[in-house]
């Protein structure tokens, strides 16, 4: 066997996530590993809780960060929240609302599909009437920001609608968090999950998520136990929030060093402050924008549903996907993404989340893209 | 908000988990992250599947790390292998064989019982009886490790008798793999899991597993869903296995970074050997035990069943469980584990595991113990 550590090269990173990491997050990272139920790291889980309360806006109690990645954040809010035999309203616009609907039902509950067009938002009229025909419904589900197709949704308008109904609402953050608006708590969300790899520009593997008053008095009035024993929030719980005068349960060993680095990636944000980070996402995507646009590339999206962070665009005619990307990767250790589910093949994803969204990738990619399609 | 950069000391890591890192893993873990598609990327995890077979001795073409802890690393194996209404033998002998039986009757399985002693190893003719009493079961579960107790079952047998039973067999090498002599396709384990913060000494986070060919087919023979589609293996296995001609299929963002440290850990395993590491463990198990003697502390396991790894051992009479671990972290930055389940508040758990496995680590641990106890 002739294996040796691994070095890899420093890519710039405009897929859909992994972003750019900062060179503090990376350092924050490597700090050396103490263990998870030191008095001084469960100061920092406290500090942590305090920025993701921060990222998500909102004031609940129930805000972490699952020890696994987005899939596995989706996961435990459905889990959760949904028993057997329940029915939920799961938008789908995308992948991931395609993900949604296979969490509910394998966890033996009724999916009732909006089903939306790809490369648009949700349509918040479809969703009031799916509501209107199924009065059994007690969730709606879906995803903010398709990373998918680039669609941003209505998440404000879709919740209230949601609450018309009493519907309790579960919302995809995965790729919005920290790149566009999202209010957790003003726009009555109930369950939220996101993932540390998108405009968090942390390391992947973690998904803060957040549960609303509601949504813990429905975890709390379950009738039967939440089928996974690992995402089982009334477990875990008890080891994110103080019980019995401060004695933290133990649940499982967390991933101490990635909980570094999402402390470290959200106190930028915190520094960079919410609305910062939000315009410098929309003022670099008007930048590559309008260099797409003089090189003939076209976007999937129309302009007033589009994500920011997550650029979709049509490869032109006559264009090897595969040989651009390989070329744009060896040539310029550029990652762009490919395209994914019913755009594979025909679309690019270039993602501009966190700290990837800056005026050096921007050119970078522009002036890239221009050689690899000469 | 007044949160600033987190700065962790450097503790040495003696309690069950996680374990010293060495500075080239650490080093690892921080370098540049890339996409989790990176033909690089995909090198790399090529390498790792290579290096996980070698730490487990097995030839198993289905090896790989779950992107999570190693009770998510459990809930992977039960849920693949184990249909709803099947049976499992589970042998009990402290907190993660309570564990098992959790994840068993969560799939909507029968767990069948054999209550072993806290502090002793599994009774091999305790199993054999139970298996001729139950002879629809289907699989035999146990820990090979029990880091809760400190006690070592002999897989070897326990596998052998239920092989006679045909049965499948489902082991936690969460505190073994690396720490004490473990060999997969030997044994006839089916399907075995890991973590990467014990005797691996990578960060917490990560959860090798790896199933037999019979595991494999069992899984795939299945007539109903994987009840999670985050552990679901049948479409993990599209990501780790080449299919379709060398194209990887995405199922989830990979913690990139964190596998870069399980690279480097498991490649500082192979330098060193599989047996080397074993005699290290059972080195310094030796010397920590006879100052341990010497202080007067009392083993909680008899001498032929203990982990070298993790040393189990009865708080003296007198002593404040409490402030003697508060005091060897606060003056010597020195952690030792406190008593799990049913051993809590009555034992310490003081653990050698990988990088923490050598002779300073014994050293300081005795003197600032003899200290605690003055």
């Amino acid at each position: 066997m002739t294996i040796t550590s691994f070095n890899p090269p420093r890519r710039t990173l405009m897929g859909p996530g992994p972003s750019d990491i900062s060179p503090q997050v990376l350092a924050a990272l490597s700090k050396p590993t103490i263990g998870h139920l030191d008095p001084l790291f469960i100061g920092m889980m406290d500090e942590l809780k305090t920025l993701l309360q921060y990222a998500f806006q909102t004031k609940n109690d129930i805000t972490m960060a699952v020890s696994a990645p987005g899939s596995a954040g989706m996961e435990t809010c459905f889990v959760n929240l949904v028993e057997p035999g329940e029915t939920v309203i799961v938008c789908i616009n995308g992948v991931f609302g395609n993900r949604m609907k296979e969490n509910v039902e394998r966890l033996g509950a009724t999916a009732v599909v909006v089903d939306g067009e790809w490369g648009r938002a949700v349509d918040p009229a479809q969703l009031d009437a799916c509501l209107k025909a199924h009065p059994e419904a007690k969730f709606v589900a879906f995803v903010h920001a398709e990373t998918s197709t680039g669609a941003l949704s209505d998440a404000k308008t879709l919740c209230a609608i949601a609450k018309q109904h009493d519907c309790l609402t579960i919302v995809d953050a995965v790729t919005s968090l920290g790149g566009v608006e999202l209010r957790v708590d003003d726009w009555q969300i109930d369950a939220i999950y996101s993932g540390s790899q998108k405009c968090l520009s942390c390391v992947p593997g973690l998904s803060p998520v957040s549960f609303s008053p509601a949504a813990v008095e429905k975890i709390k009035a379950r009738t039967t136990k939440v089928q996974s024993w690992f995402l089982d929030q009334t477990l875990v719980m008890d080891y994110w929030a103080d019980n019995a005068g401060g004695k933290r349960s133990y649940h499982h060993t967390a991933p101490v060093n990635s909980l570094y680095a999402l402390h470290e990636s959200l106190l930028n944000l915190y520094n960079e402050g919410l609305e910062n980070a939000w315009k410098r996402h929309a003022d670099q995507h008007k930048a590559l924008a309008t260099g797409l646009a003089e090189l003939g590339i076209k976007f999937i999206v129309p302009e007033s549903e589009r994500l920011p962070q997550l650029n979709a665009v049509y490869i032109p005619e006559g264009i090897d996907d595969v040989n651009v990307r390989s070329y744009l990767l060896n040539e310029f250790n550029l990652e762009i993404g490919a395209g994914l589910g019913a755009f594979a093949g025909k679309a690019w994803r270039i993602g501009l989340m966190g700290y990837s969204a800056k005026n050096e990738n921007v050119l970078l990619c522009l002036a890239a893209l221009k050689q690899a399609l000469k």
